[in-house]
């Protein structure tokens, strides 16, 4: 799915990108325009690159894209078509580029687009409650229920037969069909994402969005947060019960059922048919398999196979972790 | 305590029974009249009554039903008064069949009955803030404060002193006197309680409520489930937290205290005197005792006796827990 | 900086203080004026203090107070300017009376003197969204922002550049600049403190505030308690993510980093530089260093030394863990 939220406020001039990243280049046409910034792999030859770890060497070496933020260290990796501009630290200039293509990706503060949706044509469509604020780029299939006091700022899509419940905040979210989201969530707000730098940490833009599958529950007071580049995704059939954080990229499988307060850190993968029991964490980063169990209170700090039942902090086996709690 | 919230849609007709779990029997008179869906013990020649496993069996041969759901391993243990249903799962089509009787009690929307507390008998009578609801079969003592923004949808009993705070959502809850409700809580709304079946999972009604005994606090963000087939209770001047999950059935006892972030899943009861420190989580269907105390951040896996101190995941005697931490 | 927000009630009449306390002491003049209470350091003769504690005899001997609430042990190391006043728990009689001179710090129901901020002078400096509520003694800096549904309660002082998202609940509660606070949040409310006494706790007052200095992110769904003597205080540049509980009387360094759903206990120092990992928690009246990392999931149960890494529960040095946890 592409992204059907941030709008690109490109192109920059090369001029602008030497501004703002206080570069000290000569060479190239300054009044060149760079229309997006891309990983190495899709950007074209309008588009600015990053290249910040051996490890993406292999696609630096193919890389389409006229200029790539890098490191003295790396820049011989690229192509002679490529123009590396050496920056201390890569992805803080990254972040500070697509800022700029993304403004609105950056920081959240409230929507102040939205109107009372008695004013909108959903008037007529929704069984809507009280106080109930509709934002730009929104759009609401048929048969759906919004409570009293629910927000839907701007760039939400919701299916059909969806009933989202009341005091509930979202934006930048596509929901399917036949969804229920409870009361007191927040939804699609940017990750908890940031360089830490000394007296004014600089936050890094989220330009994913929270895509909630088919048939899917998100029980009250949950927190699922928008991806950074990539999207954070709630499969068919899944099930969260209340007091749920979810971080920006995390991926969620089909028919898995999440229990009270578990938290899931960023950019982690759940498998289909998962069960997690109450208060589990799962730390970022990871890969948890498909008809995988966590028990209740488990912290999981390693990826976890296929069919495997695990309990624990750290996580283990549970038989192990019976046997030596016995 | 009877429920006074869940009003019995019946009478169905047996041919209704039949149509809605798809059976395939022609015997009884279809048109005889059903009234309601008990428990072996409770039920009266008048109501449908389910038996799904051997450890009912002696119930099973007393009850007065005059139909039962059940599986053909079992049905040999009925009395012949009561014609047994063959169905393929029998906590399925007893959900069924509740949700029919009671069909309010199965998906929580958000409540349309509700107005400005300045438009009902009560503006004279609460000292209340700006946009506050009142659903259907609201009931308010005197003396009573409720803050803005809160939601009492249908459903709700509030005694006398009362302190209820702002952005709260309530209903199915009956609410003793001398309470205080802080804010952004979500009370009464139905458990995470459901059939997982592929694509479409089936819930299950929740015909219990909430109870709060007197001179309770209930801290900032909680969510508290009301009970399936019983109620949930939090006893007299027991005190909780903020960010609190109490999980539908749970019941817990007097003068007990609950620190912040505490999660107490399904089914558990909780003693008179008990103290349980942050973010600790107690597993569902469990006993802990009168005058218990639980550390911070422990995870409760079995049955606590009386008068013990416990910490540790999985939770175990706290000189025990201490000495092996040393 | 001085309580900016709890206004002494007092004086008191030294006749009234028996009255509260049902002390049978005749002896001193009934008419003699109390101003406030305070500790026995601070003190003036205008005052009342008090003396639990052996711990505090040397504070006790050079007292100025012309009263303390103390017991029959310790009353003898008083000075003869100090008149002892014997009870049964000086806690609680401490409670009691501070509760006269501070009487709204002791329940925080909804602030009833709020009004919609389209009626006060921050209608035209303040970007705003709807149904925001602003009540007495509240200070708005230039460029901020106010979402939704937000509730400034009494006593709030918020700096410039600030954005205030949705849905929060602040009171007590002094904001310094460019301080994002995104949704959902209760920020100042009391403590969860209290003694217990069965069938009706006595709750003991909250007269500290919660004080965010600059640059801080708090995020969504956060609950910060004001302190009960002392004040709750985020340092600059520190970051929250979702979830997170602050409790009564913490303090928290610059430049800390803490991840969603952690909790952190009553009167905890937390130090500048340390990075706490998702869900771990912190207990009461620790002291965690300069530079600390906590993996997610631990839970600290001891004092932590600049510039070490824990994990576990309890937390232990992460080598450690991690060896023992292969």
């Amino acid at each position: 799915m592409n992204n059907p939220f941030f709008k690109n406020k490109g192109p920059l001039k090369f001029s602008d990108i030497i501004k703002i990243l206080n570069l000290d280049i000569k060479k190239p046409d300054r009044d060149k325009e760079i229309l997006d910034i891309k990983d190495l792999a899709s950007a074209t030859d309008a588009d600015i690159t990053f290249f910040h770890s051996k490890k993406y060497k292999d696609a630096a070496k193919k890389t389409k894209a006229s200029f790539c933020l890098t490191t003295d260290n790396l820049k011989n990796d690229l192509p002679k078509s490529c123009i590396a501009l050496i920056v201390k630290n890569v992805l803080v200039s990254t972040a500070k580029i697509t800022s700029i293509l993304y403004p609105d990706s950056v920081n959240d503060s409230f929507d102040q687009t939205v109107v009372l949706i008695n004013d909108t044509n959903y008037k007529e469509k929704v069984d809507f409650g009280t106080n109930v604020l509709i934002g730009d780029n929104v759009s609401i299939g048929s048969n759906c229920k919004i409570g009293h006091n629910t927000i839907l700022e701007k760039n939400v899509v919701i299916g059909d037969n969806c009933s989202i419940g009341s005091n509930n905040i979202i934006r930048n979210t596509y929901i399917k069909n036949n969804v229920r989201i409870l009361d007191n969530c927040v939804i699609g707000k940017h990750g908890f994402g940031f360089f830490p730098i000394k007296n004014n940490n600089l936050r890094y833009p989220h330009i994913g969005i929270v895509l909630i599958e088919d048939n899917c529950e998100v029980g009250c007071g949950a927190t699922i947060d928008r991806g950074s580049m990539s999207n954070t995704i709630i499969g068919k059939n899944t099930y969260l019960d209340n007091q749920i954080h979810i971080a920006h990229n995390v991926r969620i499988g089909e028919n898995t059922i999440i229990a009270g307060q578990v938290g899931i850190a960023g950019s982690s993968i759940i498998g289909n048919n998962v069960k997690i029991g109450g208060q589990a964490g799962i730390s970022g980063h990871l890969k948890i398999g498909n008809n995988v169990e966590i028990g209740g209170g488990s912290g999981v700090i390693r990826d976890i196979p296929d069919n495997t039942k695990v309990m624990g902090y750290p996580a283990k086996n549970i038989r192990e972790f019976l046997r030596d709690n016995r």
